[in-house]
């Protein structure tokens, strides 16, 4: 139904924008991203879809069938050191399953929309389209957002001639439901052999500030044994951290100190100050509350020994876990068999994904191709050719079965 | 003997180069540390010293009288977040005690010179104005040297118009030997409750950078047992480093990692690339080695088992520990035991000073005064301005006593 030759020259050619060597940077609002988000409107126009950029960046193209209908859709925007195919994917998906579908006689009356949201990545701003569009962003998040470099996102904004637009809300009474095509950016489908995920749910995390104050002084005159050290301190609480989270973690638990800092920051001088970020990650929300108690309470533990002073602070980049649609999952479950019996799964998700806000507001599924290696977030990131033209396959199979079940919507 | 208000009123003037509240900022070569060198110029003249700048910006101060003479001196630059009395005290008990003797008829035939050495703290070369006044500086450093900005050294010296300046030479024929006089930088003084101390040696120091390569990933879809986290590899071998060294280390042994970072530094990255630093000190030579030799017997031991990969490399900046001169410290002891009977100790400085690099040249011999808390290389360094004016008075005592013994220089 699709056509594979057209979904794999328009992935490279949005690879193009950003790229570095097998990577891409397109950091959201920044030059590429914008003139990728202009690219896009152009191809969902040529999908035939109604496609526009709205005051927060997001790219949506519009059937121009009555509903119900399915939104497609994923993010175009990238780490800083990205891959070509996270968020991109699905994406390009949905423009090609919606353009497929309109130009079939069989399937021309059924409504596809498709969204790229923007800054999936938290450049400025968290899942700040797909919160946009489902009414779950304030203001003064706008007003406070700034990026890495200390630029106000209003700023950026009002500079791309963006600020004065209307963001684009969702419509509640439209949609049968939201999907959502991922690389899996982990390595258990490949490791299993199988082609095709489908989400079950997508973890609940967790973002901590984790601060030492200690007592700054000469590295050669200071005893050991006098030391305040705040590097030491935040070593000792980081082995504190895996011994605990080992014991009371699942299966699916992840934990990263994936920034860490120390200050002066000078060979010569016991640091007085150290700074580090603890994320964790679980299906089970239950669990994810529990590992933030064991911090706590191990923070609260470490001050009553310790003569160096720790304080832990919630970062507001956290979400709960949720639960994807019974009815999607049968549906992305039965186009994945027909396609490939027996070589697809059932998982969770352990990345976040716009598609755990759209679910607050409308039902909605994920489904994974493989990553070579489990490697995401880095250059080095891809997956094999014919698992992208098989995913996007088995989602234009579910999408048609899901718009042409007459019944009450999935 | 000496005047104790111009000593006190010149240490606070020179404070104001470059204060920050209670401390200092006074880099090698930057505004402040250029016009803190030409205040120390018109004070030496005022003292009745010949003084100038050589090429590297040493400032030295020479005595019209001949030789035998002393070397007194120390360094003006500070750290990033320097202290107030940090090398500047010693710079200053120079011109006090030169201008002091020079002004008494009973010691006015004494030859004291006075020395402030260039970038003793390695803002673009460690210990830089010392290593080229013995002839220890290779013109290749000095090309290759920048600052932590990228400025390279000589395009600074040249801005100064310091770069056609010839150095000025050590004269071994002149000296009887050098004295430097510092703040202690530690708590053992103050812990003991004494007012001088008499050192025997500075501690030998190596400093070692170590890089871990890892595998940067996602940090939500990353199994923790399929991880190779750059960074807590580097938090585990330093784990080992410090139970090894706790284990080798003796009383006077320090460790030090001041300085670490992860690549690439993202919250949801799983880190591929980690760097620290760690410096380590001893008195004695001998366990020095045994500590390097230890940390790469651990780097090999840990690439062997590890499944990431850990590099160690010698950073420049390295030294020998080295005795002080035995008739040099008998002066300071006799001087302190008459002013403060009891009240001092000989004590192996744990600090590097420019007095190590002297001492491999003529005797050389040093002095220490309490740091109040043992603070130093901090804003909040200080000492009580009884220690600092009894601290003078020594140095002065045991200068008239080396000059005054007509016997073989010491």
């Amino acid at each position: 139904m699709i056509d594979s030759d057209r979904l794999l020259n328009n992935l490279h050619a949005l690879r193009e924008f950003g790229r570095r060597g097998n990577g891409v940077v397109r950091r959201c609002l920044d030059d590429a991203d914008m003139a990728a988000r202009d690219w896009l409107v152009e191809r969902m126009r040529e999908a035939g879809l109604d496609a526009g950029i709205d005051g927060v960046a997001n790219v949506i193209g519009v059937s121009p069938n009555p509903g119900p209908a399915l939104l497609l859709g994923s993010h175009s925007d990238t780490q800083p050191t990205g891959g070509w195919l996270d968020g991109a994917l699905g994406v390009i998906y949905g423009i090609e399953v919606a353009q497929a579908l309109l130009a079939n006689p069989a399937t021309r009356e059924l409504a596809v929309d498709v969204a790229s949201w923007a800054d999936e990545e938290s450049h400025y701003l968290g899942l700040m389209g797909s919160r946009s569009f489902c009414g779950q962003l304030e203001e003064c998040e706008i007003d406070n957002a700034r990026n890495d470099e200390g630029r106000p996102l209003r700023d950026a904004l009002a500079e791309l001639g963006l600020a004065d637009r209307p963001p684009f809300r969702l419509d509640e009474e439209r949609y049968r439901g939201y999907l959502e095509a991922h690389i899996e950016q982990g390595p258990w489908l490949e490791q299993a052999g199988l082609r095709i995920g489908v989400v079950t749910s997508i973890v609940g995390m967790r973002d901590l500030t984790i601060r030492v104050h200690g007592q700054q002084n000469h590295a050669g005159t200071t005893p050991m044994g006098l030391r305040r050290d705040a590097a030491q301190a935040l070593f000792e609480f980081n082995a504190r951290i895996n011994e605990a989270f080992a014991r009371i973690g699942g299966e699916h638990s992840v934990w990263t100190l994936g920034q860490l800092r120390v200050e002066p920051f000078a060979r010569s001088i016991v640091p007085g100050f150290a700074e580090a970020n603890l994320q964790f990650r679980d299906p089970d929300q239950a669990r994810v509350d529990a590992m933030s108690d064991c911090v706590l309470d191990l923070a609260a533990e470490f001050n009553r020994v310790s003569d160096t002073r720790l304080e832990i602070s919630l970062f507001d980049d956290t979400a709960n876990a949720v639960t994807m649609d019974d009815r999607l999952q049968l549906a992305l479950a039965d186009a994945a068999e027909t396609r490939v019996p027996g070589s697809w799964q059932s998982m969770p998700s352990g990345a976040a994904h716009d598609a755990q806000v759209l679910a607050t507001r409308i039902p909605s599924g994920m489904l994974f191709i493989p990553s070579i290696g489990g490697i995401s977030h880095d250059f080095a990131e891809d997956s094999r050719a014919a698992d992208i033209v098989l995913g996007c396959e088995v989602l234009a199979d579910a999408v048609v079965a899901i718009l042409s079940d007459s019944g009450q919507p999935a």
